[in-house]
């Protein structure tokens, strides 16, 4: 039907007769000539439509809207030199029309233009709703591009490392632990229920119990979460396990793989190896696990400075097991003024909004002089001060904000400082124009984390972590004692202050696994109930294994420097988990929910 | 870890120093020297240990049971001459061991054995329940191997050509059309579902309105349909659209892929084009759509021979519009007794199966004499039988087999019949040993068919086909008419008997699209409350497009060989839908459904 693509058309191409088929991006009528920019996925390229040459033709291109899909039959001829246009690939030539049919009409109103000459700001529901015209434009259509060339260079890297792609089922077992399911009611087995996974978590390692030693997957998963900003209620994760290596070999793998994704992707050499820092390090310098290490700002301990200072909300956070810390804003007096970090200022609220009471501060003056509120300025001994301006490097012009309490509320207070004032004083540029790619592994992930609400121990990553086993201890008898503060075998790749992935080494020990499972509160009948077909294959040969999962949406998102993943899956969901497009979820007939033995509750709570 | 596959040493490793990881094969204690056939993906390679060079890895060796998981370190060296093996790849070297560690024990009894030395026929039922072990088996990894070469192979070759992947959703709207959907509750709309897609259909047909031209997906689908022996409720389609192709740019770029894949995986060069036939032919000569085309046996018509002959059961199935038809049996008289072809006979019986009162037959002697039983000797002229004789190409010894009644019947009956005798005679090969890869395209199936049971038409392959443009005429006004007869712009692509994929071009105007809708019974406000949002689409620059999906599992199956697509699969479910690994689907926590607005009626129906 098509000879060549609209965008593909050179000077080399100038003699031919060629058939084209695309939309009218939009139509120019020059007194008696008109113009098309016929528009595929190729690019775009003009067609002059002369009625003296071509009156059929003429007839149809006077009456077409944008949007309509033409078939044009012509010939390629190089432009008039004053009609050169340098901007477009295609922009020597031109392809005089013989012949012009409307494949299609565009009927009613588009409810946003496609065309980039009318590029605007369209309400992103307005785009979800009419989710097939928000694709034909080109950020869309790159996004979409894009995407596939990240998952087909990642397949390539993989494949020529020997790892296979396996399909795992998506209609399998809830496993309470973790997030919320999505469930499916059966109706052969009435009253049981499948879930949709949340990751191909024990399947993939019964892969690398079966022998298939290096796994990859595209892995559709699923979480029904409240939804924040940048979630989906399901995603795709770059899902890989692998037998036989231990960490080091695993994360190098890794970056190599990543490497070459942002090589074949967007043509860059990135260094390597990757820096590491331990968890610890990274909550102690950052207050997060996932810092954006484009920036200083790191944060500073001062406990021992204030421990013994007559300011009670420094001394007093210390004296209850809890810590002082400061970020030091090169600059800040100038650049951050009084009224933001204080009560009701912005600075101020993003510390409130961290949990933290609020924040301290410092401005440092010419001659090592200070400003700040009384209750410190009194209490703060000259010692103090030398050690903390030395401390934090600050110098004349720099502001020294603080938080004081616990030591988690201080570290999530003051990451999320750090990170809006990066953004507001520019230290990091807009998504679109990011140029810095400072990758990250942190790694020796604590193994549990305690939930006060529960009052029990829950797995940091999840149950099926390998401990360390320099903390663990070779002996079974006392694992029960060294588990719960042993490190686990983990490792996160973090990109720009995102997870972009994350993974560890597996338990291959039924044993081990048994104690993991116990030590999160689970009693042994329990365990077995659930997961007594995992501990019975790693009674059967089950070779050292671990893995990792990257989050595809944001692995994309990141390269296409787009905000949102949204704008990286083709038919995403609303923050409300509803396609705008074809209205799921909706009402079923209720003979089907009579076939599934099931009934909604839903009217009677409105009742 | 690991510094060599074991299955990769070769006589060029002579003198080098390996690390290999895998599985204890077996152990075979030759009186002071232990050989343990060290075995990974890759294959198997022997390991010797000498108690005098490594008297701890001989200790080591002496209790080793199958599957044992094992780090072996030690040297590689020539075999002796007297104990070369040449039908091992590995058997012409040996690997001195000089340490070997356990890296995981084998506790209990292996249900069934993992080395081909101990194959064995083991249940299905064993083999799912583990998994994991049945994997570790050379046919299951050669099998998962072979689906990832096949699916490489399709990749490339579509992406050669200019397709991208995209993903669509699997949380969707329900589709009533078509086969049973299972449903998800969701939580965020109580009271409204999601269904799992039926195939990704509406969403590429979307693609195409949103200017992606070619897309193609590895697209997981759902039925929820009571199993038949081939059938899962979660399979794999090879999924794809194309814009701006009629139907032979359609099934030529098909051929190529198929020819791609035939290439790559079996390294067998596929003649093209295929041969086609239309649907009607396909039906007239093998009572089938989806004929195996590699034997004869082909269905003559001879409703006109009959048609005023005095054996009722023939002429009454003409005069009552049916038809009689038969297949000639070659050398049949000495191969197919007269029990089997009587009353309570096996191939009788097949006849029967598929909904036929029974079997006629005639046994052709020498010089044009025949048996049959007296009521068809007695009535059948000579005039008759000579053209009967001459149609159906009958010679002496030819068994010449009948079905009368019911068109529609008389080719279930004889296409099921012909099938069985083709296995029964030996015409086609066992699943494994199969050398003959006939492809045929089926075409210009019909639009609708006649559900008698609702008083319709349904949709043959589904509502979203377009019709053959001279069938359907250039007046709307008009379709009304044209539409319930006309043949529809669709092709299966059948393999050996089995239908490997199929597809259609698309209605691309919205005015055909909601009279196809309304020819299928459903109301316009109906039609435009469920696929409203096609409609739409249609109506702003829906450019012509087509596509087909292939099911990936079946090609699988016949690339391997197997019977079966269980054996395709890594994980699948029983014909009961269940996995007997995980035991999915299960009980849930009553908490689940309670945040779900969902409850269980089954307990009510049992009680």
């Amino acid at each position: 039907m098509r000879s060549h693509g609209c965008g593909d058309l050179r000077n080399d191409a100038i003699g031919e007769a060629v058939q084209l088929g695309g939309w009218v991006d939009r139509r120019r009528d020059h007194g008696g000539v008109i113009f098309i920019d016929l528009r595929d996925r190729s690019g775009t390229v003009q067609i002059t439509v002369d009625p003296d040459l071509a009156p059929a033709a003429f007839a149809v291109a006077e009456r077409l809207r944008n949007e309509t899909v033409l078939r044009v039959e012509g010939k390629v001829r190089a432009r008039p030199a004053a009609s050169l246009n340098e901007r477009l690939a295609t922009g020597a030539i031109e392809v005089l029309a013989a012949g012009i049919t409307v494949l299609n009409e565009v009927r009613g109103n588009l409810p946003f233009p496609v065309s980039v000459h009318d590029e605007e700001n369209t309400r992103e529901e307005l785009r979800l709703r009419h989710r097939y015209l928000d694709l034909r434009r080109e950020r869309m259509g790159r996004n979409l591009r894009l995407r596939h060339a990240t998952v087909k260079a990642a397949r390539g890297y993989l494949e020529g490392e020997g790892f296979i792609e396996v399909e795992t089922p998506v209609l399998t077992r809830s496993t309470p632990e973790g997030a919320r399911d999505y469930l499916v009611p059966s109706r052969v087995c009435g009253g049981e229920w499948f879930a949709l996974p949340q990751s191909p978590q024990l399947f993939k390692q019964l892969l690398m119990v079966g022998g298939i030693e290096r796994y990859y997957q595209l892995a559709r998963c699923f979480r029904d979460e409240d939804l924040r900003a940048d979630r989906q209620p399901e995603f795709t994760q770059l899902d890989m396990e692998m037998s036989f290596m231990d960490q080091e070999e695993i994360l190098a793998l890794n970056e190599g793989l990543i490497a070459a994704i942002w090589k074949q992707v967007k043509g860059i050499e990135l260094p390597r190896p990757f820096p590491r820092l331990t968890w610890q390090e990274a909550m102690a310098r950052y207050g997060t696990d996932r810092p954006d290490t484009r920036y200083g700002m790191e944060l500073t301990d001062a406990s021992d400075i204030v421990r013994d200072m007559g300011f009670k909300v420094f001394s007093g956070a210390v004296a209850a097991g809890g810590s002082v810390k400061c970020i030091a804003v090169a600059g800040g007096n100038e650049a951050v003024s009084n009224v933001r970090i204080k009560p009701g200022g912005d600075v101020f609220s993003e510390a409130q909004k961290a949990g933290a009471g609020g924040l301290a501060f410092i401005r440092v003056r010419a001659g090592g002089e200070i400003d700040t509120i009384g209750a410190i300025k009194d209490n703060l001994t000259a010692e103090m001060k030398a050690e903390l301006l030395e401390r934090t490097g600050a110098t004349e012009g720099t502001l020294l904000l603080f938080g004081a309490g616990d030591t988690a509320t201080v570290h999530k207070a003051l990451d999320r400082v750090r990170q809006y004032l990066a953004r507001e004083l520019g230290l990091v540029p807009a998504e679109r124009d990011n140029d810095q790619w400072n990758f990250l592994w942190v790694v020796d992930f604590p193994m549990f984390e305690f939930n006060a609400g529960e009052n029990r121990l829950e797995a940091l990553h999840h149950p099926f972590c390998a401990p360390n086993a320099g903390d663990l201890g070779s002996d079974p008898a006392a694992w029960a004692g060294t588990l719960p503060t042993a490190r686990a075998q983990a490792y996160d790749l973090v990109l720009n202050g995102l997870e972009l992935g994350g993974g560890s080494l597996r338990i291959h020990d039924s044993a081990l696994q048994r104690q993991v499972l116990q030590t999160i509160g689970l009693p042994l009948e329990e365990a077995e109930r659930q997961f007594g077909f995992l501990m019975e294959a790693l009674d059967m040969g089950a070779p050292p294994h671990g893995g990792i999962a990257f989050g595809m949406d944001r692995l994309v998102m990141l390269l296409a420097g787009e905000e949102s993943i949204r704008d990286t899956i083709a038919f995403p969901k609303t923050q409300q988990a509803r396609c705008l497009m074809t209205q799921a979820p909706a009402d079923v007939a209720p003979k089907q929910l009579e076939e599934l033995h099931v009934a909604s509750t839903w009217s009677d709570e409105e009742g």
